[in-house]
């Protein structure tokens, strides 16, 4: 059974490959690295690149934090309050901003929890936030996604797509966040599914990540674009912020239990957005983006 | 005893005169306006400003609703849940968004709300957010807020502003969001002051707005500005971002009731920014500014 150790070290090296593929991708931009710790134990490498040649503002961040379990989740799980139970949890989390209004935003997180009582589990999700919607870019995106969860049960794509679908998704706007991905949480084991095969789930989605973004990097960089495409990349950007500021559990949960707010808002692009009651032009490749941000679109 | 028929009609003539007013000092700016209605009942009038010779983006919102009283309200009154317990909701808001960074933005609420069995308050509210701190005109400011104020009452300056600093605060940066002002909320009438009293100084309140905001606009529109300066507007545009997204009250209501989306993030400025980890060179003067957006500062 994969320990906490093992866990850890692999999100480690996967901040590793990562980062190096996106460097490799983008040809300019060079990570930087911040260690913090956490007063309540634990703490993070936060790595971020900025002004590189297709990355405007990017962040791919590992952290291990542990400490007693806060009083939320005890109330979430219906656990007794137990002063003694602590947890440890440790993950990924990406996002990644571009310069070039036709690359897509994408972001990632993969993580693990678990308690000194013996609960643990995983969770994760991946999603894609295009200024311009791309049906191929779609399409292989969640063609990706779909191979990488079958491998391990055909079950997944369709239902972890779904979560996705409600999660990322913006309900004053009436809009989703971008095409989706997938999305899930408090995968544990169970007498047919072992902790070692969770665990591998994991690492499959974990090393989607960067093949499947360095491509679309790859497809989208060399675009040329318009004054009009930077606007409408500002008003997209703006509801990223909307999003991330009011509903994104992640966001919420590191600004209530003050965690390193530099690190919970790298998530935040460079520049974002907003006009009073901005309508696209009819026929307009704006409008066609905008209708296509609905749940529940199959793209594979 | 004022009617809600009353305060209502006062609230659009306050929009009036704000409006024009505005419109004089900026000098280009037209307020465009959007009527609309509100399925449970009322409506409102938004009237919203762009691309003025001193104005970026603002609005300033008339809006009267009512309709069952919301659950959360019952919850926080105390009240028992009463089906036939209808409310009415009537004020005043406005945020400005200038396009020169050494001219502030502006925040102010009035408010009115009544329930069908008798009770009802008043509330409001109005601070100011330097992009860079003028001592002289935060203190220009705060002495008008207090002179307002000492009209009615001497112990709501020192009350309403030390309630200003607690409200106009975003924990996770451990920064108020500018040089504060005041805050008031369920002024209802008492053995010693009546409704009319009340009205008064709400009325004092608003009628406060435009003398004092236009003098800000006059005295700072001029101002010669660098690339630096549009810079560290954006980050502090961000700030404001974050502050109304994730804090306001106003704005997680509006939003979490089915409000109008567009009225409701009007607040937003046209542009906004995040660097990661940003801090201002020591001496400078955004470091100069940074180090007063703390509670407690005395300016009168």
């Amino acid at each position: 059974m994969p320990s906490k150790e093992e866990i850890t070290s692999w999100f480690k090296s996967l901040q590793d490959s990562i980062c190096a593929s996106l460097e490799k991708e983008d040809g300019k931009g060079k990570f930087t690295e911040d260690n913090w710790t956490r007063e309540e134990g634990g703490g993070g490498r936060t790595r971020i690149i900025q002004h590189g040649n297709v990355i405007e503002k990017g962040g791919v961040l590992f952290s291990a934090v542990h400490g007693p379990v806060p009083e939320f989740l005890t109330r979430e799980s219906n656990l007794n309050t137990n002063k003694d139970l602590t947890f440890y949890a440790a993950g990924v989390s990406i996002v990644i901003h571009p310069s070039n209004p036709m690359v897509p935003i994408i972001h990632m997180n993969v993580r693990y929890f678990e308690m000194s009582n013996g609960v643990f589990w995983f969770g994760g999700g991946i999603d894609l936030t295009p200024h311009y919607i791309v049906e191929e870019d779609a399409k292989f995106f969640h063609n990706s996604l779909k191979e990488a969860c079958d491998k391990h049960d055909r079950s997944f794509y369709p239902h972890f797509k779904k979560w996705a679908d409600d999660y990322f998704y913006i309900p004053h706007r009436k809009e989703t966040r971008g095409v989706g991905g997938i999305f899930f949480d408090k995968l544990t084991a169970t007498d047919a599914i072992t902790k070692h095969a969770r665990f591998d789930f994991i690492k499959e989605i974990g090393n989607t990540f960067a093949p499947v973004y360095t491509s679309l990097m790859n497809r989208n960089k060399t675009k040329t674009f318009s004054e009009k495409n930077k606007q409408w990349q500002l008003l997209r950007r703006g509801r990223y912020v909307e999003f991330n500021l009011v509903y994104d559990k992640g966001t919420k949960f590191g600004l209530e239990t003050n965690g390193r707010t530099e690190s919970i808002l790298m998530s935040l692009p460079e520049t974002a957005g907003w006009l009073y009651n901005f309508l696209p032009d009819k026929g307009s490749d704006e409008e066609s983006t905008l209708l296509l941000l609905k749940k529940g679109i199959n793209w594979v």
